[in-house]
């Protein structure tokens, strides 16, 4: 984390503060978090596609609508996810305890939950702690996210300088990943001013790019969510200038996440260019992304170019054209002119070995580019999904 | 292979004989086939939809056109895919050498390759092998199986009595199986009479609902085919008898293909019923047998029910309604009126543990029913394909 722009160690923006304690919910380590600001902000979020989705996501869909919010108040280890219309009601039962703690009105306050899904929420036990929760509101982002962890092997924020005031990103995911509006828990928190419907094009946007392009399993959560607060205490900022800094920071998050992807060894990233259009692009480069036989080859650092274009081919609504592919491993062609060329297959070897592993495609077809993040399988990822429940 | 209606062992169709030997493209065991009628026959197929498609894909095409076949000649090792125009004169070369040994018209032979992608088909040794293969000519559909093996851990074969005649199918394939039209390599040969149309017709809705239902990594083969020959030889049949027959024996060769996927231990069925319609049906079959979280609990026998729901949420464009949905997994109902049933854990561990291990859900909505064929998801399947060069 000390390459620049960014904070090294990531930190707050002014007015927010951050807590996770344990309350009970897992047998042990951080299980309940909030992330609060000192005044309202202007609050922007979207959530996962799931047409089964977690009962803080309904109840959240409809606490964004108003666009204002002061803090979010996170469990992890129970999802709430079916559990019918009494999760609807345990959700609500969260949101309020942590109002009512930090002296605000509940639709001030969004809830999330992550883990098993299924298993109704011990919510007396978020009521029970919460005074020792708020009690503990201090300045490092990073405590905020220990208590946001599932399968997690660390606790993921960034930060960076925007104009007057700074940015900061906190996410948690590594499996059940293949976001179809957000991934998994992510919240964004800046002390700049928007106007909120600037806050949320910009979001969208930006999540659109870089966190719905990350793909551990191709298997979308039911509880996927990115929230932002602005809360406008270091003044305005051009909107541009943020959407940039959004955009810096999601990127690493996507990059952060997908590498921590369950069982990973190495992040994946691909890029493709060219393509008839971005929709194409998006297709082809999660493709990519999602094949099991390029993440075994990246596992296995074996350079099999056929499955590049197996992946690519499999796309059979996408425009291509065998004889203007070109393909390349980590900078080297590896396909093109209709065949493969005469690569150096060690180099490419050693090339696949190293984290990350860049795969290019270019269609040279069109203007459209796209970018995906993942991570190669590897016998991890099934250790750790093979026995989830025992775990 | 005991259970009816199958033939214990399976035979060929009047007038129909194969033959594999190895002529040099694999280290070692048959890598090239032939199946061949003593007269033409009408013929119907379907090939992959991949865009990156081999080169005996595109002439396949062609060939089939005419309805009119009387041999196929495979070879494993190489795909010839990836190869440009000269994979194309190599593919047409292959198939003029089975002709002319067989003293046919090279338009009534169809060829088929399988193996590695992007390298060059070595057509010299397949033309030096043909007289050998032709010599070979035999009775046994099993040692015609033999010779199209890739991964797979066995030749694959099964036939059974139609009406006053015999079918016969012969398939491989075990890993880059995602079919979009056909799966792998699929041969069907019928001594019955069929009119081409209605072979054809046959052939592609029981395909939609038999192989194009199998998927054992998401991946889709450039070299899919599937080919039908009918040679008439024992008189005609009634079209709903052999569309029946065929659907029996390409449901049976699903099974077989999905439970010998790379490195699976069990075979996973998957039924779903009540949906909206038959597309949403077929979308939540394939979402649930491709899921790579289902995949890993059929390995690791846990009955994690929150996957099931996550597997069914994740087909945003279908319609679902939670409240509705009902999942049993192998007979046991383990979700129904919003929530988890009490179900017997141990119980449906146990079954969970069985082959093979079917998942039903039942959504509620409709009348659209889908099947749909997978594996589970085992480090066996990770070490076969980090390591496909070097093995």
């Amino acid at each position: 984390m000390t390459d620049p722009p960014f904070d090294d160690p990531p930190r707050l923006p002014a007015g927010f503060r951050c807590a996770s304690i344990h309350c009970g919910i897992k047998p042990s380590g951080g299980d309940l978090a909030l992330f609060a600001s000192d005044n309202p902000g202007v609050a922007a979020g979207v959530f996962t596609k799931s047409l089964v989705p977690g009962a803080p996501v309904v109840v959240g869909r409809k606490l964004i609508q108003a666009g204002r919010l002061q803090a979010v108040v996170v469990n992890s280890g129970v999802s709430n996810v079916g559990t019918g219309a009494d999760g609807i009601l345990r959700a609500r039962r969260m949101g309020v305890a942590a109002a009512r703690a930090l002296g605000l009105a509940p639709e001030l306050v969004l809830m999330s939950s992550t883990g098993m899904i299924g298993v109704p929420l011990p919510v007396e036990r978020i009521e029970g702690a919460m005074s020792e929760l708020v009690a503990a509101l201090q300045n490092d982002p990073m405590r905020g996210a220990e208590g946001i962890m599932t399968t997690d092997t660390h606790p993921k924020a960034v930060s960076l300088a925007v104009g007057s005031g700074a940015l900061t990103v906190v996410a948690k995911g590594s499996g059940m990943i293949e976001p179809n509006m957000a991934t998994m828990l992510c919240y964004v928190m800046t002390d700049l001013a928007l106007e909120q419907s600037e806050l949320d094009a910009v979001l969208r946007r930006v999540v659109d790019d870089t966190l719905n392009m990350v793909s551990v399993d191709t298997d979308t959560s039911t509880s996927d969510t990115c929230v932002a607060i602005a809360n406008g205490q270091s003044g305005p900022v051009a909107q541009a200038v943020f959407e940039t800094a959004l955009r810096v920071a999601l990127t690493r998050m996507a990059e952060m996440l997908a590498r921590d992807g369950e069982g990973a060894s190495r992040l994946l990233r691909v890029t493709v260019r060219g393509a008839a259009d971005r929709g194409d692009a998006r297709r082809i480069a999660k493709s990519l992304v999602n094949s099991p036989l390029i993440k075994t080859m990246v596992y296995g650092g074996d350079p099999n170019v056929g499955r590049i274009l197996m992946a690519v081919g499999k796309c059979v609504d996408c425009r291509v054209d065998p004889d203007r592919l070109v393909a390349a491993i980590s900078g080297v062609t590896v396909f093109g002119g209709g065949g493969s060329t005469d690569f150096d297959e060690s180099k490419v070897r050693a090339l696949l070995g190293m984290d990350p592993v860049d795969l290019g495609v270019e269609l040279g077809l069109g203007e459209g580019e796209a970018q995906a993040w993942g991570c190669d399988l590897t016998p991890g990822y099934i250790a750790e999904n093979a026995a989830y429940y025992s775990s």
